[in-house]
């Protein structure tokens, strides 16, 4: 299969729509059809919303469930909404238990109950409900393979080839690892399939079995999942109860969308806007309401922040009248303050996620900031000498300027490294620290800096 | 085996230090083998220099390729520095191809030739040396197995169980996908193992694979090739070159690495760090000087970018002399312009980096921002007025004052759309416009709007 790059997609979109439009409905799912899930996927996003909901009625089954399986379950459950409980309910039974949880919880409540009595997978969807979307429970699948001890390598491949041709019409999906469980369905190994592809027929699963199996408990963040299947280099990890029992597994493919995921909040946070449950929406499918209510509170908090700047200035409002050239330098200050505390609540956060800095690490941390620090001070400090001499202000005010630059950049820098640290510390998820918040924590202890240091410095004051 | 918790990990590393000191050196090497790969590298990387050199001398050449493989290739390449050719070779040698290239290239070019030529897989090795790390010939192995369309199901599972025999002792990792091709060496299909183990034993190769293989050119970059493997959730991506030959494979583990490396160097961007080459680096590893060459860049065009707002205030120098209260309200203003830009910017570029806005959707982009802006902008104008009103200044300046927090508001989501959208468009990476850049932009200008706005609301200008 060749990659469809976006124009050819941009082109199906098109007939797509017109197949719609001119009411051919079966067409147009054919033509859906012939694509890969995860392109229809995208086919599917980038039409209107009513002329989505006539194409997926149109759906045979199998399909709707691939289409589900691909979408934000969020979309998923604005069309499921439209379908007939008992059409909805077959589809739901063709989709991986996963999925299928990750939609039943966004729909009403009364509508899910009606689904589960009439599936007929519902007791490996069930089991799934309990867990929230965002732990290893939540990602995990319940349709997995347990090998038990004594049986054989050559046992163990007729058991699949029976399973695969059972289930021929269905196209399930094997697995690649196979765990193995004791007579209490506690975790006890597990048999890679190419080790077991490889072994002696005769080999007892319980000698081919590594027994040093890295597991997770089903309520543990993804976040945590990621990372460990990052570290060990995990296709798979299995999920167990607070008995050692095997509950379930996660796989490679969950987990790229929960790297993704995880960063795109981080990287919205940097920015100053609250993700939750935005992260997870394609840009066209997020509403205008929920955009602002993502924002709003992050800019009012802020704001607020922000207006003690205004204090302080009018703290100082005599030396502003006296000298009026001081007020110049008010923005490259306050700027330097807020971009030095950027860089820094960056690189900190960073480290924090990546594990590389714990909170007890504070004063190490804060050691190489300052010291980095004084390096950009000296640098920047210097440049705002000349810069404020070319604009031909007193010498006083300039001095004034490149000393205010070089303290602002150590106080920004030492707040910004200990400020994700702390909240680390007790528990606030640093990722939540923006550039922005930085900035305005430092504008106003910045100006408070300046016009000291003014006063020091500048024999009028 | 449970996963050592970072508590354990510690006290392994106060053990190994210890032995290190007292002289037990092959004690200590004996400790660290004891441990998961990826838990070993964490270890070793907590040791002083000078103690990880002496550690690694002790180590056999497995342990010491699968160290190397799981460290940063430039911490690798210094250690590997004060190795013997001979004893290096064979430590490459035990390497995975793709591992062995990476830390080749980050060795001197005259060691490179010696190695090569003491080197027995030097074969596999060779031809990735040409691909920069970040393609998808860097990242990929060239130890791949490859069928004819001719044999069957039974062949292929005889030679697989042949080729682990062979290298028992070697751990040779067999691929969970196997690749067929031409006789020209053309890639014309995939076999996934899963599938291979459930044929009935005579089937043809040709029969089982599926023609509709997804691959990906060996000069294609990273974040490309992550985002195909990712949309269509393979666990491993066959590599071609112009002919469409296979050339390689490049599999999960590599790109979960890489979805994390690019992720952090977003982030480090949204924050104004240039992250090349910092992001593949561990923070305690960044020495100060590079530290201070990946943010002074940046600061000094964001010095030299803000230092126009003091041309902006001396512009209006007249106006602040008359009204001095207009200052107090300039770090709120410029600072809430700033916050907006830094939110605005966030989003579209998430956006542009999932390909869910592309730079020709740009005036539909900028009318849902410029809407959201419309509402933000009336709200924390109205909280503008509130705030000025509070602190007793002239109701004209609280009217120029929320007038301005509404219109730069507006002006600050317009310029952080097009800008990111416009990079992109030139070929600029949207990614390295970060927050504070956007801030710095709109201040000057947005000092420009409220003077402008004064001038009007204010009767004494």
């Amino acid at each position: 299969m060749t990659i469809h790059s976006p124009e050819v997609l941009e082109r199906t979109v098109d007939q797509v729509r017109a197949l719609i439009r001119s009411g051919h409905y079966a067409a147009a799912a054919e033509r859906l059809r012939e694509l890969h899930p995860a392109d229809r996927a995208e086919v599917v996003l980038r039409l209107p919303e009513d002329e989505r909901e006539d194409l997926v009625a149109h759906l045979d089954v199998e399909t709707a469930a691939e289409l589900f399986e691909e979408l934000d379950e969020e979309i998923a459950a604005d069309l499921a909404d439209d379908i007939h409980p008992e059409r909805l309910a077959d589809i739901l039974d063709e989709m991986e238990p996963d999925d299928a949880a990750d939609l039943l919880g966004d729909l009403p409540p009364e509508l899910v109950q009606t689904l589960l009595d009439e599936m007929e997978e519902a007791a490996e969807v069930e089991p799934l409900l309990q867990y929230p979307d965002e732990t290893a429970g939540g990602l995990m699948t319940t349709a997995f393979v347990a090998l038990q001890q004594d049986a054989t390598a050559d046992d163990v491949i007729a058991f699949l080839r029976a399973l695969k041709q059972q289930d021929a019409d269905e196209d399930v999906d094997l697995p690649f690892y196979l765990f193995v469980i004791d007579d209490q369905q506690r975790l006890v190994g597990v048999v890679d399939l190419r080790e077991l592809v490889a072994a002696p027929p005769h080999t007892r699963i319980g000698d081919l079995m590594d027994p040093q199996v890295i597991a997770v408990d089903a309520w543990t963040d993804q976040e945590e999942v990621a990372r460990v299947m990052k570290k060990y280099d995990l296709a798979a990890v299995p999920v167990v109860d607070d008995q050692r029992r095997l509950v379930g597994v996660v796989t490679y493919d969950d987990i790229m969308h929960v790297l993704e995921e995880e960063a795109g909040e981080d990287f919205l946070h940097m920015g100053g806007v609250e993700s939750e449950p935005l992260a997870e929406k394609p840009y066209w499918e997020q509403r205008l309401w929920e955009i602002f209510r993502s924002r709003f509170p992050w800019l009012l908090l802020l704001f607020v922040a922000g207006s003690y700047t205004g204090s302080v200035l009018r703290m100082f409002d005599a030396e502003l009248r006296k000298v009026i050239s001081l007020s110049i330098f008010i923005p490259l200050i306050i700027g330097t303050g807020g971009n030095v505390g950027s860089q820094t609540v960056a690189t900190v956060i960073r480290a924090l996620v990546l594990k590389e800095v714990r909170p007890r690490d504070a004063l190490r941390a804060w050691w190489r900031e300052v010291r980095v620090a004084v390096l950009l001070g000296v640098a920047i400090g210097a440049l705002g000498f000349v810069r404020a001499a070319l604009w031909g202000v007193d010498p006083h005010v300039a001095w004034a300027v490149s000393l205010t630059i070089f303290a602002v950049i150590l106080w920004a820098s030492t707040v910004a490294t200990f400020i994700p640290l702390v909240a680390s510390a007790v528990g606030i998820d640093p990722t939540h620290i923006s550039g922005p918040l930085m900035s305005t924590l430092i504008d106003g202890t910045g100006l408070m800096i300046y016009f000291l240091i003014a006063r020091a410095v500048i024999p009028e004051l």
